[in-house]
């Protein structure tokens, strides 16, 4: 069975800023690329829905984060996208949840999925994440629980907002300058959250400098890190 | 102009242990493999050496682990192989030696250097080999110290005898069974150290089990494990 | 809206030993000083009230230890006072309790959260309360739980009783000599722990020997010690 | 009343690899050997029974790992054995499980308790356990829960599949070299399990060639790696 | 006597890019700041000078270093400004640096000194600068070398260019919007390194974003980050 | 050949502050104990000293500390005393220093060494003797380096100042209460140092005090902190 990517995320907009790039570059070579929004983040990362309209209720802005995750997984080339509706700030621990990733898993095989960071003490739910994948990634192995089961997908956290506080430590910088327009395009799918454009367009612009000193391009790239959790498994050292 | 492999070690015996797989892969594949050996380890890892033969003496003892890392070093299909003599346990610093690193450095332009962890309570000489590459690094990538200054290479450590007292933390697990032999061949060419050949295959093997589960490959493997210091920059996550 | 100082332990006896100069030298200076009693401590920390009457029995213990605290938190100034009663050694997760501290967050508009570490492999109540503390933090700051959402605090961990064990690591040092008087006073309310008065007396006189060194102050200082989870926003290095 | 070594692990197969060595050192010498499997392992760590016979069913699996698993600990001299049945990839929490242990704890009075480390992000059954062991010990030596309170025990974490991944550092290496016959021994007791047979042997050398090393032996030793979670009280340092 | 803020930096540009706020900050409200380059950053961080000019030979590059140097202390506001001319990439150890440097800090009684990382695998000049400012904090408090011994001033890390690969963990966030325009000017008094503009232009804003979430303030800030290493004695928590 | 035990401390005073309990107990049972004191700590660690007499002169502060170095070493039992005069505040690097202290080691044939820990950002001495002594241990076990090479022993690093500011993590507490007075008696031996009289008492009293809750003890109990760097060899965990 081919392989494919796939993305856990806490909030719906997550994915966007955070691996949004990679999810671009691997839709366009054509590995399908799976997305799991375990929320709409709707208690604590829609501000704006919240202030801009007087009667705007929980589940108009549910219906609204939704309908800009959709906008914004079409934009990268989805496969397909699933919404939990876990709730958050904070978020439920679920074993339910974990079943679910791991069934999807099974379905999808896939050589790595992005998720959260294990640590961020300023989102819980970023770390409630973390751990339900975990879980699903051990359900998703184990012949137990259906003749199904998978070899174990590599895990890679994605970029935390403040990663010192998260105890973040790259391996990877991924070039993502031939997708950044769609990244970008992306990002402006969800107005709700217009506040982090600016941010993560210079977090990208940072990881791309970052990269291009490494491999002494000039001009400007754009990149995204990621910290692999396990080790990789390779043939040759000198790409 | 093409990349190489570096492997510098505090020890001659060092490289046959810790990376004759990468070193026997990589030549195999046509990547010049250029060695450093920062002394003979006469002082400190000669023990059969200096224990067999009354009389041996100290040039003795460096001109018979000399011709033992020649010979392994051949197996291995080195391009070129160096000898530092600093002396050992301890090894002082040297500013001449990281100077000479780097001379080497620019000349081979090595896309990787291979060499001890940073930390090793047991053994401070491969700590000292550690920050004396790091600084011929630096010292590689000044324009500065020259006009022929290269992009800095990525250096990997390798494994030391007890990974956990060194906070060694491997990212790459090198699959190393096709050149098995060679590695066997070349740790079976320093006799002195033959208390360590054993020890030596049970790493590899453990290595190999350890690749193994996450490739899901059956049958024994043979493994060599490495850490990354700086962050890679890659164009995919799905190899 | 003013800012206060809220205050969130396990135990009972937890305020008087780990924070209780902070909490006086505040409330002295008029910032109110709001404390919540995760559990009373009935289980694991009262065992002088379990040894002595053969007759005592659960809730007897649960009143002696709620009289102590009142006594403690009147002597060091306390605005507010809650118990949720959580049971403990083990306290168990509660949602409950976590939206409970939320809305206390929201009501007092703490411009800090005094709690325990996050880590203690001997006294895992006192990482369940950092734990909830921090999601309610999360839970404060969400529109979606309510329009009075709040800036959220800072957090600082107090001192555990072995610091190394816990991974504590201190920030600030916080100079309480003129206030030591009332955290004794405060201590000595709660005889039941008798066996602490001392321990944490010197506690106080080792926080306060650091402080001065570090101030060149001469005579004997009292202190406390906390660790700031968040990067403080500051106008100026030097104070 | 005297003391007694008590084994906490998560599937059936760990205290045969991980601390065979020790439960049969200490039955060998008298002390009563008390061990706990949180759960059969029978969905994730028995994939040899549900590959080999088409027919199998969960109790089935679950049926023939606990006969392994007193096979193997007959041959090591267990006092007691008990199997939680709690389910395994992933392992739910269970409050009732921390319960029933700490009432074992109270019982057998165990001087030290052998369990998992408390990282694994490939086995979060493993964390699981740990956490529960830690609460149990709370629980233990709280007269809250009864006048048969203990002198909390010491806890010491046995060797994981990949010791790096885990932060596991271990301080004792324990020398098993006249009891490696009986560990063997159990490892056979479990062909559900036969491919960590090798593996485990090759552990269990290599422990014991880091031991020798350290105590200057010669001739192969056998050895198991623990850490010791809490400081040890002593009255000598050169034993 | 009066406290200073003393800034010591391996290279010449360092200061402006990493703490250039800071210095114009204290300045400006009329604390005298120190500067001390340890070199011109001629060999590692000039590289357009090397490029540019086919004749260019080391003391020109020097000299415009030191020229550049000059005038983005003039910008900044520096009281005095200082140059050991230690050579760099690498920079050598100097017991006689660091006795110049404790000189200083007896003749100004700095409350903080602005310095690199502890840590810094890419740039040891860094890591040796660090180490430098250690050992002439201790003897600049050591009556030993002179009567006119000081309180020992605190030290803070400032940002390195990628935080994580450094374990920079911020603990302070500096606002620093008032006098951006300062340090922006003192950033283009440095044409050499016009390649890092850009960069720390970001830095800037990434930081003043976080420290504007933390203070929910609205609108652009610019910032800088700092890691004390001691902790801090303070009369109150709540600022 | 029996065993000793060496320490090695960087100033007169710190043996009597961190190890002196352990060199009285196992004086008295009948281990010799052999001390290296690096310098006379004559400019940092002598303030009354200096401060006291206004003629005093370096080497009148020498014969003062080394008068009451030697009355302490009296009343602790210790079987030699040597004084490497090397300088402090900062000490410097010496090759002869670790050759030194590789030929005692040699010589004493020590079970363990008693030294500083390997981090101290407020005192680089404590650094510098830490890696000083992890040299001679590498030293003397080299047959290259003479015939009468050992067994290498146990590294101990006894408490800092500041334990937290130093990453310092006790695994062991050492119970020295049967020996307390001639610690307290060997500490009121240096006069110059009466500032940190009831300092170290108390430490002494905390350590105690943890050690006695560990072991269920009442009653005071008197205690010092050890880390042990390398692991330990057992054939029991049961003690």
């Amino acid at each position: 069975m081919s392989q494919s990517l796939l993305v856990v995320t806490a909030h719906v907009g997550d994915f966007a800023w955070r691996c949004g790039g990679a999810m671009a570059l691997h839709a366009q070579r054509g590995v399908p690329v799976h997305l799991i929004c375990l929320s709409y983040g709707e208690n604590g990362e829609s501000n704006a829905a919240w202030q801009g309209h007087d009667a705007v209720e929980r589940e108009a802005v549910k219906q609204l984060r939704r309908a800009e995750a959709e906008a914004a997984a079409t934009v990268l080339g989805v496969s397909s996208l699933d919404f939990y509706d876990l709730g958050d700030y904070p978020m439920p621990d679920s074993a339910e949840a974990v079943q679910r990733i791991s069934q999807t898993m099974r379905r999808t095989n896939p050589a790595v999925v992005l998720t959260h960071p294990e640590h961020d003490p300023s989102n819980l739910d970023h770390c409630r994440t973390f751990d339900m994948v975990l879980r699903a990634r051990m359900q998703s192995m184990a012949p137990g629980h259906g003749r199904d089961h998978i070899v174990p997908p590599q895990i890679m956290s994605f970029e935390p907002h403040q990663t010192e506080l998260c105890g973040f430590k790259p391996n990877i910088l991924l070039d993502i300058t031939s997708v950044w327009d769609k990244k970008w395009q992306a990002m402006q799918s969800m107005p709700t959250q217009r506040n982090l454009w600016a941010y993560y367009e210079r977090v990208a612009m940072q990881r791309g400098a970052q990269a291009g000193r490494r491999a002494k391009s000039t001009g400007q790239l754009y990149g995204e890190a990621y910290q692999s959790i396990f080790p990789t498994v390779m043939s040759t050292l000198v790409v």
